[in-house]
């Protein structure tokens, strides 16, 4: 019989509990053996939270308990889950955890520490989907060649029904705000970082690069407007809020940021709060996981096949590109500024003449070859240029975007989405 | 060091081959040993493969070589290589096969031999996608309550061009043949025979449901049409072959063949040649599995995945269902005339005034509820009925078939296709 702890018994803390209990059938048949949760840690004593287990606000009741064998950690946040962690870690506990945050800072450290007892974390990445088992096993016999995911699903959420209900960016975001999608302060959905700590994981996995949330390019949803969209819908895009690593050469590019993807494209086509990640591997080409990205029943599915997993195995599946020799030895992160991409930019300028030829003159100044046009009022007095390019360098764009602010011409910041 | 003998070395062995050599670096680091493929079995000796490896013709020169660890087998067809794949069990060695029509009809009499030595089959099911892996592992938590899947890439290249391009069934059907998606008898693959093997082959994993193809409904995409798809678009639908395994109360439905299914639905937005399953578990909900369904190296990706898996545990992962107690006891096959579901019916009469209403006069009688009605004329004597349903049962759908051919009002065999 396998023991759980459970470290901040909350909604997934509370699910992964009672997935153990109402699927015990399978779970015993499937692991091999019993798989119960002893106890678990909560802030607050006194709210029922209707589960049979004992209860304590006391980290250490399950740290320094001998017969627990398996700690989960659900608290959130980075420090304190991680300095719990390793000291589960160090009294020789396998760890499971969905603390994206944590392993965002700190996964290299814990794996470090870990060294042969399981350490896994199936559910930080895209909740219920196995990603990281796909990854890790499924398409094992492959070097991964990319990762494109839908890994927020507010940002998806709002992006959906900016586009199919032509909602303004401030009325979805109450809304979803409304919902219980997106919190009081956005900014970790919306802002790009949430999809950042996931992309990061998966990185790791695939590649071994060692990178923190700094280190990688991370922006959000926030500048997309109802011109952007309708320009993406004449053009057969949609946009998405996407996670992007890929490989050229030795060099790794880790990107999160709002994209045109032509519609076609499997990614393009998943809506709503879902998840999606596709993945290609040099031998089997591309497969993509889809499912839900958060809710308590989901995100404890995996945990739970994590604990499962460890029962089974009774030691630690390696993680790829962390504790074994892989392309991650070789592999360096690529310089944010060498990013190559075809973008689309929208820029809102005086509606007069010349105007255009003088902005067209700074694309070509610039090294930057454009793709389509399109022209649209924006009130009495200026238009908004909505241009997309062809493959340009990223610093090229950049420098570009600093001489269209410099013009008297050009009213405001000029928005930039990058095309996948 | 793992070694390696390929039965069977066409397309698939060959890409297994170079696989292993190719990403040998990831394979040894991801199996913590070595793999090397040490002889193989063909048909032709005088054939050059490109591979160097010792090739033999002789099955026994692989069954009886106590170096050999793993067996792959690809040799295809169903008796021969059930009495290669039982002695080289026998002899103690793992086997990985890609073989379907093997699996479809012996699967529990292997897995039985095969008792705690390795027995793999991720590439029999959807090719390169790591389905098998995700039911086994990511979904452990779980119990599965449907699974329903593009199994063949055939016919949904077909049914995509029918679609988008207003193409007949024959014309793209000779097109299949050409480019070689489809073969020269190309029923195992319209007839939905290919994707029933690969439907059993997740039932059983899923259910532990021992069945074979005769047992279960299968019908093929033979009998689609331009008006079933102008209908379908009309309201809504795309149509695909679908295999479907469905779960209420202790009964499990297996099911193959073409469905009108909601365009919104993520398995009705994959397109062409390749394959996707839906799984549903009873906590994660909805996920979904994307990827190319055939090729050599997309399905040696699989292959190469079970023999990285065997090196890694030395042992055989439990296939659910099959050596373990699980639902598979309790659960029983629904018969056919049992199942209920949607149905969608084109009915070509005698465009004369009195015929709707006799036509529909049998659905009432025979308690199926009429939910959308379209007519079409089809010749100057003749109109197509377009008719979909409420939820009906089968048995009183296919009596119905048989009133409706009994009028002397109903010119041909009334087509119909059920709906999802």
């Amino acid at each position: 019989m396998i023991k759980v702890g459970i470290i901040g018994v909350g909604t997934v803390g509370t699910s992964v509990a009672n997935i153990l209990k109402d699927n015990a059938d399978v779970i015993s048949a499937r692991a091999g053996r019993d798989i119960v949760v002893k106890s678990g840690v909560v802030k607050n004593l006194a709210k029922d939270r209707g589960l049979d287990i004992t209860l304590t606000d006391n980290v250490d009741d399950i740290l320094n308990d001998d017969e627990i064998d398996v700690v989960v950690e659900l608290m959130g946040g980075v420090e304190e889950p991680f300095d719990v962690v390793k000291r589960a870690l160090k009294s020789g506990k396998a760890v499971v955890t969905a603390n994206k945050a944590l392993l965002a800072y700190h996964r290299y450290e814990l794996q470090e520490i870990a060294q042969d007892l399981p350490f896994e974390y199936e559910a930080s990445v895209a909740g219920g989907i196995p990603i990281i088992n796909a990854l890790r096993d499924g398409l094992s016999a492959n070097h991964i060649e990319s990762m494109m995911g839908i890994m927020n699903g507010t940002c998806n959420y709002m992006m959906t029904k900016m586009t199919n209900e032509g909602v303004d960016y401030d009325a979805i975001l109450k809304e979803s705000q409304d919902l219980g999608y997106a919190e009081a302060d956005p900014s970790f959905d919306v802002g790009g970082y949430d999809a950042a700590h996931k992309l990061l994981i998966l990185a790791s996995i695939a590649y071994g690069i060692d990178a923190k949330p700094e280190d990688i390019l991370i922006e959000g949803i926030e500048n997309v407007t109802q011109d952007d969209i309708s320009f993406a819908k004449e053009f057969g895009y949609a946009i998405k809020l996407l996670g992007i690593a890929k490989k050229t050469g030795s060099e790794v590019e880790l990107r999160v940021h709002a994209c045109l993807i032509k519609k076609d494209e499997m990614i393009a086509k998943i809506d709503g709060v879902m998840n999606g990640i596709s993945v290609v591997g040099d031998k089997v080409g591309e497969t993509l996981y889809y499912g839900p990205g958060a809710g308590g029943d989901a995100t404890a599915s995996a945990v739970v096949a994590n604990i499962i997993d460890i029962a089974r195995s009774g030691k630690s599946t390696p993680m790829l590109g962390f504790d074994r020799p892989m392309e991650g030895d070789t592999l360096t992160l690529k310089p944010v500024e060498q990013i190559e991409s075809k973008y689309y930019l929208r820029i809102n300028v005086s509606d007069k003449a010349g105007v255009l030829a003088r902005v067209t003159k700074l694309f070509e100044d610039n090294n930057i070859s454009i793709e389509t046009i399109l022209q649209r009022p924006a009130d009495n007095i200026s238009a908004n240029l909505l241009i997309s390019t062809h493959v340009a360098v990223e610093k090229d764009v950049q420098k570009m975007i600093k001489d269209l602010e410099a013009q008297e011409f050009v009213h405001a910041q000029p928005v930039m989405i990058r095309i996948v």
